[in-house]
Order: C-alpha cells, then sequence, then structure tokens
C-alpha cells in the first residue's frame, strides 16, 4: 500500500472495488458511487471491440467498472469539474492503465470540443436528475452539481450523445422514472430511439426509483421492457439479483 | 328474464356485471369485455360531478363500470362500429339508463363531429393497441379493428382528447408498455402532459404487459410512479390486489 500512497490526497481513500483488482480514489467525505453506478454498468451492453464514452464520469467510477466487466478496446471519461478529472486520472495510474482509461476534463455543452473526438460504440451516462431549482442550491457545491441540473441539464446531454455515437450506437442511461417523459422526448427530438427500458424498485411492490434506458442512434422504433430489478427483500436486505449484480462486478 | 330477451339477437348474451345490477349485452363468440377495461375504470379518478367520454367504448363496458362504481353526472360513449354501437345502446336501455349514460356511433377521427360535444372532465379510452400491419389484416373482421390501428391510430386518439377535454380535464388510457415512448411523445405534442403512470406485470418479477397513463390538458410536467400492479400469484391464480378490484366493481 505504500506505493500507492504517493497518488493520493489526505482527504482521499483509496477503494477496491473488488472488481480485476481495480482501486478508486475517493473522497473520505465526499460524493462516493453508490447502486446507481453498479446497475449502470450491469445494464450496458458493452462489447470487447467496442469503444465507450462515459459522460458526467465523476470520479470515473463507470469507466472503471465498465473495463473491468467487459473489457472493452477503450472508455473515456468527460467530467466538467477539475477536481474529479484529477482523481479520476490518478486512479488510472493507480491502475496502471494508460491507453484503455481516459479521462477529459471538459463541458459536455463544448459542441466543437465533443466533435474533436473519435465516434464511440457506446455512451453511458449518470447525469444530474435533479431538476435546477435556482436559488435553492449552492452552485460551488460538488454534490449539488453532481446531483443537480445546474451545470447541464438532460437535453445537454442526450445532445451530446448524439454528437459522440456512430450510427447505431447506443446510449445507456441510467435515471429517475419522473422524468421518464421528458427521457423519451428528448430522445426522439435528437432522433436517438428508446429501445429498452429496465424499472428498478426499492421493494416488490413499490414504485420504481430508479430507471434504465438505452436507445440506439437512428434506431427503429420498438420498445422492450425488461423484466424489474428489486433492490430489497423484505428483511431490508439486497435480494439475489442486487447481490449477484454486485458479485459479477 | 323474459322480459330481456326483446333487447338480444340469437347470437348475444346478457352478462351481469355483478354491479349495482348492471348488464351487458355481449357477443356469445365474439369480442367479450377482458382485463383492460377493468383496469381502466379502476384507475380513471372519476368523481360525481363529472361528464365523461369513452372513446373507442366498444359494447360500452368501460362507461357502465364507470357508472356503477363513480356514479358520475354522466358518461359518454363513442365507437364507430354500428353494430357495436347499437348494442351498447340496447344495454343502456336494459339498464334502464337515458341521460346518465348514451352512446354515439361515429369516427373519433371526425373533428368537426368531436367538436360538436359539450367539453368533458375526463376522457377514458382503451384503443386498439397494435400496430396496423398492412396486409396481414382483414380490415373487416370486427375484433381486429377492436385491436389493431386500422380506423383509427394513437395519435387521432389523442388528438381527439385534446378537443373533447375541459381545460385541465384528465385523460386515462390503457394501453401496451412497447408503446409508451409513442404515448409520451404524443401527448406531450399535443399538450397533455403525462401525470400518472401504472405498470401492470402478469407475475413479479415479469416484465409488465400493460400500462395505465393519466394525462392532464395543458397540465404542468411532473409525472408520478404508482406501486405497480401484479395479475397473478405464483399459483396462476387473481393476486389479492386484482380480486379486489373485480370485487370493487
Amino acid at each position: 500500500m505504500n506505493g500507492e500512497l504517493e497518488y493520493i490526497r489526505e482527504d482521499e481513500t483509496i477503494d477496491d472495488l473488488q472488481l480485476k483488482g481495480l482501486n478508486l480514489i475517493q473522497k473520505k467525505d465526499g460524493f462516493k458511487f453508490g447502486i446507481d453506478a453498479v446497475l449502470l454498468s450491469d445494464f450496458a451492453n458493452v462489447k470487447s471491440k467496442h469503444k465507450v464514452m462515459d459522460l458526467c464520469t465523476g470520479t470515473g467510477i463507470v469507466p472503471f467498472l465498465l473495463y473491468g466487466k467487459y473489457g472493452p478496446q477503450s472508455v473515456y471519461g468527460l467530467e466538467i469539474q477539475e477536481e474529479m478529472v484529477d482523481m479520476a486520472k490518478r486512479s488510472a495510474k493507480l491502475n496502471l492503465l494508460g491507453e484503455q482509461i481516459k479521462f477529459f476534463q471538459g463541458d459536455l455543452k463544448n459542441i466543437g470540443k465533443l466533435k474533436q473526438f473519435e465516434k464511440f460504440d457506446v455512451v453511458t451516462v449518470n447525469p444530474p436528475y435533479k431538476l435546477n431549482s435556482a436559488g435553492i442550491i449552492n452552485t460551488n457545491d460538488k454534490l449539488a452539481i453532481a446531483r443537480h441540473e445546474i451545470l447541464c441539464n438532460l437535453e445537454d446531454v442526450i445532445i451530446a450523445s448524439r454528437i459522440l455515437l456512430k450510427d447505431n450506437g447506443r446510449l445507456f442511461m441510467i435515471h429517475r422514472p419522473e422524468r421518464l417523459a421528458d427521457i423519451f422526448t428528448l430522445m426522439r427530438k435528437y432522433k436517438i430511439e428508446p429501445k429498452r427500458v429496465k424499472m428498478i424498485h426499492p421493494k416488490i411492490g413499490k414504485a420504481p426509483n430508479i430507471v434504465l434506458v438505452e436507445g440506439q442512434r437512428d434506431g427503429g422504433a420498438y420498445l422492450k421492457w425488461d423484466a424489474p430489478l428489486y433492490v430489497y427483500d423484505d428483511n431490508g436486505k439486497y435480494t439475489k439479483e442486487i447481490d449477484s449484480i454486485y458479485w459479477r462486478i
């Protein structure tokens, strides 16, 4: 472990992803990756020949999970907050990953910058999911930026995906069910056809609180619904299905 | 029962709805109402002061269920197939209902005709849900007309609802989950905002196969997801929730 200390700062910690020896640098008291990243990387259909871009990548959890699970040709991550990009880059160094995983600081609303990238087979994104309520939120708050539509909104994310995807490339997004009308409407507006939906319910019989959506750039219209997933059982423990997703990481 | 025979024909039967003594004339061998009508009338939020229009009403099952459950001021039904309208009208006579329930023969694509109606607090609809696949379907087939988008499609239904609803009036629709992107996109296009969704699953853990959607004419954007409903238990019997909906009829 001593050798790893050169990569981290005092307020940071190195978390073992328990996946092919991969580690992730996170803040001790800040935003830590949660079940969203795990569900998104399980839902994404990534192949070894694919080039992948993860938007709103934060400290890079989704690229590391996708790399460890699917071994794609490359995974890039784009993030606007410099401090998080710096952590993600240090995690890549720590994991001795050079070419397969790369992180970029940038604003996904910067269309010119997006067009400089090659095109991708897959775009993944766990965007800020709360509508921006002006006046309530401290815009310097890193957690708020990750959760609220302060620096980018759903439409920005879908426009960016349209630009970054190859023809027929796939977008995999995790979001909240109450935004599904917005998601479908905006995907159709920018010709990323909704192809598959999976609902996550906290328990059997409860309304869904997370939605996974797969879209295809210029895809034909047919929407498939996956079987739902229940997170907790009646005893408040993870269900077998959730355990097996964590185990498959 | 002898008195009732004057209302029906040889190929018809009178079915007791087990709801306030209401009966429905149906074909012995034709389309009979199913769980869709029962789920839709349970999902619809109808009050005693409301005026309701049921589109694609068929033999009138939804108006009779809504009348029996909620006692609204009036329920109208619009249906394009004359034979079904005739059956619905005879059911109304049979039930001694004159002013509260009325049926009209007409094409919901006939905008001029729709505009002659008063405006409604609630529109309900169980539309043909299968995309029309030209060449496969016998367009004289009454069952096919009820199930496939031959004489009207989803967009026609939503345009008609827009015309018929009062400001802030509510649309309640039952459809198939694979059409939900179409439903949301078209509702937004015609400014009927999706407000509530309820998914019906054949069993726990299975993908949903029926969706109930509530929209509000010129409503504000916030989409609520109801708890899901499971139709069958592990023994292939109706769940308690479904039993109680039938019982509440």
